[in-house]
């Protein structure tokens, strides 16, 4: 069975390595797919964007995600698993919920704190290693969820909002919910939501960013538009986001995680 | 079978891991190997020098390349056989030709814009996911490559041309071509080429970029040179190559792709 | 079998990729774990340190380590046998001398500089592509040891010291041993030496660097501590060390490998 890693680890110290070298000594013939390890350090939010836009191109198997800046207290470790029959593996922190949201709810969760497959001494600070590797070997290796840990109320699980995109006038509001390494911002705004607007496919969308605004076309790919210049498309995953040909759109107009985009027809 | 990936994606972002997602739902038995996704953004000419250097050390298989600047648009997306074998993978505009050719040249292509191994919808801006993945992937697990898209005619492919050295007098004129993360710069000067000047093994030669004398050995490794100064050496593709043993040769000299490079004797 | 990597190539370029190609060319069925590629460039002793605290993590196999400042000079290669089954090969320069103590010394152990299964002709730079790795994936496809090169009498593979720390008075003076990529530092204190002193989880410590006394508290994770505070842990290695809880401690405190820093109870 397979096994996907998403952390905020980061590639350049040997945590993803470790958790690797857990994985392939309990279960030797699970395979490991690393989605990314570059989710932001405690980039809670953008690691459940991103757990639940990469889940329908993995294969189902075991999906674990780390990003856990409460990691070594009181919070609750859990695996759970999705009506689809995927399995997620992960602090209760919210991360997990917008990926059992899109695979149609939570079958069955347990509480992995104390978990039988845990290495004991588990560590404060790196659970990855001593508890969320452990549980999801084991799981892919074939043992129950039941088993991995305490019965646990599907209802009482960490959820995470996301904010709604609305509209003034003519002006749709909406927040950047995630930034690529490209300084590509995703807002949080779906292909449905976007064809309820006239921000139409090659026309010009006055983005306001922190009062400021910039003039963009709403194109369809990168060489639509110009080296330097700014657009509007739809991404990927099909929402909507803002890039700079050739360059860092999120640097250029200053936006982070939560930034506020306000986009109006010109 | 092996598919083997080499992109200008980074690995800081998903894409990455998404497009190991997709090939593992396809082809669940091929191993997967990512020979770089460092690769400068749209740096096509320096993707297509690492995937010819590359190529003799990877096992035979399905070879993915992507750098595309023009991602979305008419460009065509390619999938061939070269005369050794070897699949490869990627778009039309010159970034797998260096390795084709160093293959033997291309036996069969075909052009999988339209593949029925497409992942639908295609997007306009992530065919390493929608396109050059799935296809490479099918191939991994047996496809017939015919199958894979319409046919093209050969000769049609886009080729990449390097410039070529020259000398001036006891001058030989030179282009880096690839810059490593360590700042080592690849000219354009193959073994061979070198043979014919009188560049030799431990002598001193002056290296003058931007029309800035440098010094620098001409040495077989790092170690052969003062941690800080500038050596000349035949790098493990046989390439001639500038480094700054403990430094940061690119940085200190002002070498970038295309950078003229004036070596003489001294 | 398993075949791990540990090296300062890091992930940008295409080094590691040509490691992984030449391993599944010869070995098809080992399974390569990247342990790190970020060990710091020229850092033998950060890499030591990371290969012995890794290795209980892995499972048994050959476990390839490079970090090599004099490659392609006359020091030696070598690959080795620990008396716990576990077979290292690297450069014989300390970098893998830690590891083997931890699994209980050499059993057996041969220089292979001039290995038979070397790929010729061997570079003068880059001896993770044509002898480390190469080797490993023979030892790794049932190769025996001893025919892997000359042999080699196990008292004269080079080790590495480590700075002992001491107490003066109640300042326990210590030095810093690895710095990860968030800026938490290691320091040369076990959980055991840590015993002796009195400094106690939850009170709070002065620690002093470059003659600049810090306070901090002696904490068991991350969240112990609001943001932006110092803290002193023990980190998962069980290893005392220093943090700045969503910070960079060594950026803010000038922490380098080697830096003295001095602790006392306050």
């Amino acid at each position: 069975m397979i096994v996907t890693l998403l952390t905020d680890y980061g590639r350049d110290d040997e945590f993803v390595g470790v958790c690797h070298g857990v994985i392939s000594s309990i279960a030797p013939e699970a395979r490991i797919v690393d989605v990314t390890h570059g989710i932001p350090r405690f980039g809670v939010r953008q690691g459940a964007i991103v757990l639940r836009n990469t889940l329908p191109y993995l294969p189902s198997g075991v999906h674990v995600a780390v990003v856990d800046p409460q990691v070594g207290t009181e919070r609750r470790a859990v695996a759970l698993r999705c009506e689809d029959g995927r399995l997620l593996v992960g602090p209760d922190n919210g991360l997990l919920s917008l990926a059992w949201d899109a695979a149609g709810g939570v079958d069955l969760a347990v509480d992995i704190s104390r978990s039988p497959h845990r290495l004991e001494p588990v560590s404060a600070t790196f659970h990855g290693r001593d508890l969320f590797a452990p549980v999801a070997a084991h799981l892919a290796a074939g043992a129950e969820l039941a088993d991995a840990g305490d019965p646990l109320e599907a209802g009482s699980l960490t959820r995470m909002e996301l904010p709604a995109p609305h509209t003034e006038g003519d002006t749709l509001v909406a927040h950047a919910l995630t930034v690529d390494h490209f300084g590509n911002a995703a807002l949080n705004v779906t292909h449905a939501e976007l064809a309820g607007t006239r921000i139409t496919l090659g026309s010009t969308v006055e983005v306001e960013v922190g009062g400021e605004p910039y003039l963009a076309t709403y194109a369809a790919t990168f060489a639509d538009v110009p080296p330097g210049e700014l657009m509007v498309y739809e991404d990927a995953y099909r929402t909507l986001a803002i890039a700079l040909n050739r360059g860092d759109a999120a640097n250029t107009l200053g936006l982070a995680s939560d930034t506020e985009v306000r986009l109006r027809p010109r």
